[in-house]
């Protein structure tokens, strides 16, 4: 298809959608910050969790809406519980950490320098601070698990996502980063997550920061109607 | 070895150690009973956790003390972190629970009838209340988890243990199985945990139970050195 398409026409007008969209284009550098996420956020964190579901081809699992991800998320103290890390970037330093996230969780920051420039498409979509220009770009959701053999909490990471345009950066091994030293902190055992087995680059890149892969453990999952069984 | 042994002498008298354990032998029943457990447990689930380490060979992960136990379970309210339930057996029916447990959890009975007496060789060491002949078999440990993709908490079993002679009763599946039934009654989405690939039996006996299992999964995890050196 590639190959058959037309010539574009002669000296072509900007696209009137590029414009409304403001893409991010940037040489170098991109500011980005790790803060704690609150209810504020939610409307971003349910439209990436989506896109995660598009993603990983398991849309017929995706029941969650905004107002039952506000229910169940930010109702106990950071780390306590359930927990989000928000990935931001900008084209300018970040200035200021809202003051829930400070107290808290310092946010990390870091420079990341590009060779070409970046478009973000949905740019207008996941601005969290139009007017300082700060856009979502990431999230990381984990909440604390417990081994019996260490009698230590650590955490678990439900989901780890970078948005299409953000991805090979290193913003993921940022998040993932970013819990690992919350757990240091917090003196507890380990960091866990999964995995696809045919997922080949994401277990190199686990790998690399320094996780097992537990080959021999498989997941088992009551869930449907299989579990309201058990409520009668 | 055992046909080396040397003939019993002649009408022995019975062997002291056998009365000092009393073993519990029983035609039929048993009387058993789930319920909540409390840091007055933790000597026992801290013996039946190493069993548990012994039993997977994993002894060389295994490092809780019964302080490092009680310094982490039972300071939540059941239910919000991590949750243990006991199972306990007696040759008599179960009259009373514990004000502790009642008011949460009311304990699940059970009356089991075998075919062959049971012994216990460690009855003496698991007693939970020697007066009413009751004796700890087994527990399984749990604590919430979270799916975004349902936007629901769940519960996350990870330790489900019965002690070797309590084995092959059912008493697996009634511990399970009041997870189940306490996540269907507070509405969560699922009930997971892990299992060996190559434990056979026990992947049957979860199928069995309704759960499936996800085989595409790997479970990736950060811990000592590897995890520490995030915390510089």
């Amino acid at each position: 298809m590639a190959a058959a398409a037309p010539p574009p026409p002669p000296s072509p007008a900007p696209e009137p959608s590029m414009n409304l969209l403001e893409p991010i284009r940037l040489d170098l550098p991109i500011f980005s910050r790790v803060r704690l996420a609150t209810s504020a956020d939610v409307p971003h964190i349910h439209k990436m969790i989506h896109q995660m579901a598009v993603f990983e081809k398991l849309t017929h699992l995706f029941s969650a809406t905004e107002s039952s991800l506000t229910a169940t998320l930010f109702n106990s103290p950071p780390f306590t519980s359930i927990t989000v890390f928000l990935l931001e970037v900008s084209p300018n330093p970040f200035t200021t950490a809202s003051a829930s996230s400070a107290a808290a969780f310092s946010p990390i920051d870091r420079v990341v320098h590009l060779d070409l420039p970046l478009v973000d498409p949905e740019r207008e979509t996941f601005f969290s601070d139009k007017a300082n220009d700060i856009t979502v770009a990431g999230f990381v959701l984990f909440f604390p698990n417990y081994s019996t053999f260490l009698a230590k909490p650590g955490f678990y990471v439900e989901d780890l996502f970078v948005r299409d345009c953000y991805r090979r950066k290193g913003f993921g091994r940022m998040l993932l980063s970013a819990v690992a030293k919350q757990a240091v902190k917090m003196g507890y055992g380990r960091v866990e997550w999964v995995v696809l087995d045919w997922n080949v680059n994401a277990i190199k890149f686990y790998e690399e920061m320094g996780a097992k892969i537990q080959d021999e453990w498989r997941i088992c999952r009551l869930t449907g109607e299989a579990l309201q069984a058990y409520g009668d």
